[in-house]
């Protein structure tokens, strides 16, 4: 028999899972509720929805119409949050540009979105001189002044307020595909131009629908309810500051937006308008700790969720001390991002450091994601909280392709399940736990070492101040880690010394014995990256040639 | 321009938004979390989501195929969880059968939805056996005998948990359209045949989601968290048990099912299980509350969301006295049914009274959910807490039609919103609150007359034990109030007697003037309803001619 459907008649109203719907009752429950902009703005909801409208119609204005790429260059602002939503709600699509970029590569990636319409804050005037030229099919520029009364460059074409002003709040917006595309920006890869991904109406409210459920516990986990104050400290550039703005509407809370990250702002803003909930990454955790420490200020009950790289636990440890609920978080460009988040099952039965291990996993997963370990044949390996795996994904929003690269979409779609190349554990309970880059994990004699375990260890052994851990090819190991360290002051480590931690670390079962190095090197300090990581890459070019290192 | 839309490589997976993707991750997160059934069952979702695949096994042996009618009639036990996903999963429609209707009713629905397969616990097999002959359709009746050993109807073709065991746990699910009809139940209207209505696989999945948004405040409603133990304790034939056992599977709680409700099984159930979340009608509240204090149970920590009529604010308070979290929510058969739920924005700042005045409001409207009041136009009435107007809704889960009745679904539809016929009032922070059904609701002078607040005001008259308000017709003012009341013995009350409260509220500005009595009829007793309702029905058929009342 044929599938069943329903007849719906004529005046039957199916609203799609479009962007614009997220506001759907909000003005009902939420027209008072404020929304702030560092000390210079404060409207309501009311007021947010007309300027929605006013954006819309200021960008038609400006040539902007339906499948039409606008590009915007701001800082965490409630502008950009206004055009989160008129940008898709006008059929149009939103591109996100990352700001710290080098400015070829974010021209590269204006010209590679087709960006006609730009919306930019003056902090950025710079780099739109040094690009205009080369992005011929940008043909309006919005400048965003923010408050300062400085000449307009001489290419913009109106500045934002002023536009917004003149402009109708009724704009007619109409419902249409959700499969229509919302949103687009590019990861910033390790090589190579920046890949674009892009996502639908339909991905990113579904994705506002399982951001909003309890990941975790109803009451221990740092989830956001209407009764918070939402501020966010993830640049809107990147993956829709992790989707929360949207959530964050939907829901009706109160939201204030902190501009530029400045410390003293977040705490002042913190304090002003009593933010319980935020998210970020380590260091603008650590940034805003330090700031709190220097001040004073009270951190009690500010719950943050925290991404972007891992969160070691002392820095969790710290958090809590200062009454702050700190969790991690996990997702990747790609997947929109929301993929897991921490939770404690068990609320109060814990001791602490076993609270602060939970909250620094990688959590459980979130409504609608499969989540698998795999091998390199895509077979799953054991669910036991040792067996290491690539991460592979399943949900209704991750993103579709790489936009125009069939091949790197090809590698992340291999076998019908997204690719996150992390490599992760999952133990009984579900907590997912990333160990490693899949291109930093050392395969050796058909096992898997996790790198980053295997560089602690080499790290705590005697005579060594850092270390860091890489795979080089072996024709009858397939792989071998090679270990490049840094001495301690007068001393020269031996094979034997590197090696203490890591036998110890066989005999008691915590590593398999593949993982006792057989070379390694002696630098005077390790190469990084323009964010202070580790640069594997740099190693491995520098020391992977095999046969060469002191054996 | 046209809209934008991603181009997806051939490997790329997309799920659809049907049941069975509700499924997706739980037996990573939940694997080992436990389903129980009374004293008599508990298993983990590992075995249930087995038991899902050999009860879609043995339906396709009796018969079942996609687009097939497969209708239950359970008490809330594992096994209707089990239904719940595997007949939608098959692609088949699930009707969830009112037990509760008489014989010839349930026949008609049967009949209506062409079911062909029955799932039947041994307690109707009473009313199978009436009803057998007249539905021709039917041709396999699985009996469900619930651990007891008698003897199996002879119309059973086989027993559910022997049918079970004896199947395949690994049936092959497939990926279908989204759109196709889930599941399908009857709504007993009060005048003429149930009326049948139907959601979609993707309906039910966005119900979901929506319903586990937190949509109160994060710390003072009663929402579903991961760390909660679920029972229901409303029929899981009754508008998916109101969602819950959906929810409460993607997040993979802990479930318990209670079988047929028996206040000292429930009472053990929640003691043994320490069951923390909960939802039901008034009645069924006031029944445990009964149990409890007779039994001296522990009530402290059980959420409850209560729906189906009013919570009244004694029973709102006596629930929260005994330490449990009862706030009201509100929904109907049309609606999936979330629509709103209680909600305390600002917990903690305020007065007990003002406490349970919010948790006994309709509440705030779930995610995506636009509401509305309006007059018989179609026009808005103000959001000011006073007005009132007829409650309309969209969503993108509400039932597209009655089955098979264009003019019924025309009437719902009418105008774009689906019409719940309650009439409310919503307050400037959207608070909805529901006043009157809008058939009880008096039109006069142009103005709209809640019925129940004008009989609560004659109750309290002098000489009035009970009273009844109806609207009858007038040719001057539209409608007239009309109030039948039951006189304390010995006592003839007058018109001056009975409007006494009525005139001191409308001096106070409490309702309008045109809510003065100018007729009432004096009555031994009240009619009322097989649950008890005043039977307003039965009072318009013998007092609503006009210029017969003692005037």
């Amino acid at each position: 028999m044929p599938l069943r459907f329903a007849e719906p008649v004529a005046e039957t109203y199916v609203p799609p899972l479009t962007i614009g719907h997220l506001l759907d009752g909000v003005l009902v429950k939420a027209a008072d509720q404020r929304i702030v902009y560092r000390d210079q703005a404060s409207y309501s909801y009311r007021e947010f929805v007309g300027r929605i409208g006013r954006l819309a119609s200021l960008l038609r204005a400006a040539g902007a119409e339906q499948g039409m790429t606008v590009a915007v260059m701001d800082w965490d602002s409630h502008r950009y949050l206004e055009a989160y939503f008129a940008v898709p709600m006008m059929g149009a699509v939103l591109q996100t540009v990352n700001v710290r970029l080098p400015a070829p590569q974010i021209a590269y990636t204006l010209q590679h979105a087709k960006a006609e319409i730009l919306l930019v804050h003056r902090d950025f005037f710079p780099i739109v001189d040094a690009i205009l030229p080369i992005v011929p099919d940008v043909k309006a520029v919005i400048a965003i002044m923010d408050g300062t009364v400085g000449n307009m460059p001489s290419w913009a074409s109106g500045e934002y307020e002023a536009l917004s002003a003149a402009a109708s709040a009724d704009y007619p917006f109409e419902d249409f595909d959700e499969n229509a595309v919302a949103t687009t920006f590019y990861t910033s890869g390790t090589t190579g131009n920046p890949k674009g991904v892009c996502f639908t109406h339909r991905q990113l409210v579904l994705h506002t629908l399982a951001s909003a459920a309890p990941a975790g516990a109803s009451l221990a986990a740092p989830g956001l309810g209407v009764d918070d104050v939402y501020m966010p400290l993830t640049p809107m550039f990147h993956v829709h500051a992790w989707g929360l703005p949207y959530v964050a509407t939907m829901l009706g809370v109160k939201q204030v937006y902190p501009g530029r990250y400045e410390p003293a702002m977040i705490c002042q803003l913190r304090s002003e308008h009593q933010v319980t909930y935020s998210h970020c990454v380590p260091t603008v955790l650590e940034m805003v700790i330090q700031a709190a420490k220097q001040s004073g200020a009270d951190m009690t009950g500010w719950k943050m969720t925290i991404g972007g790289s891992a969160l070691t636990k002392a820095l969790c440890a710290e958090g809590r001390r200062l009454g702050m609920d700190v969790a991690a978080g996990y997702g990747m460009s790609e997947t929109g991002p929301i993929i897991s988040k921490a939770a404690r099952r068990d609320p109060g039965e814990l001791e602490e450091d076993a609270i602060v291990s939970t909250l620094t996993a990688t959590g459980i997963s979130a409504p609608l994601v499969s989540v698998r370990i795999v091998d390199e044949d895509l077979k799953d390996v054991p669910q036991d909280g040792v067996a290491r795996g690539e991460l592979v994904l399943r949900a209704p929003w991750l993103t579709a392709c790489y936009t125009g690269n069939v091949s790197a979409s090809d590698m992340l779609w291999r076998g019908g399940w997204l690719h996150t190349q992390d490599i992760a554990t999952i133990d009984p309970s579900g907590q997912i736990r990333i160990r490693d880059r899949l291109k930093d994990v050392i395969k050796t004699g058909g096992e898997w070492i996790d790198s980053i375990h295997l560089e602690e260890l080499v790290a705590t052994a005697e005579g060594i101040a850092e270390a860091s851990v890489i795979a080089v090819p072996d024709p009858k190991w397939g792989e071998r880690p090679l270990a490049v360290v840094v001495a301690m002051p007068g001393v020269t480590p031996t094979l034997d010394m590197i090696n203490g931690p890591v036998e110890r670390a066989i005999a008691s079962g915590a590593i398999t014995r593949y993982a006792k190095l057989d070379r390694f090197y002696i630098v005077d300090q390790l190469p990084r990256t323009s964010v202070g990581k580790i640069d594997k890459k740099e190693l491995r070019a520098r020391f992977a040639e095999p046969n060469e290192a002191v054996a």
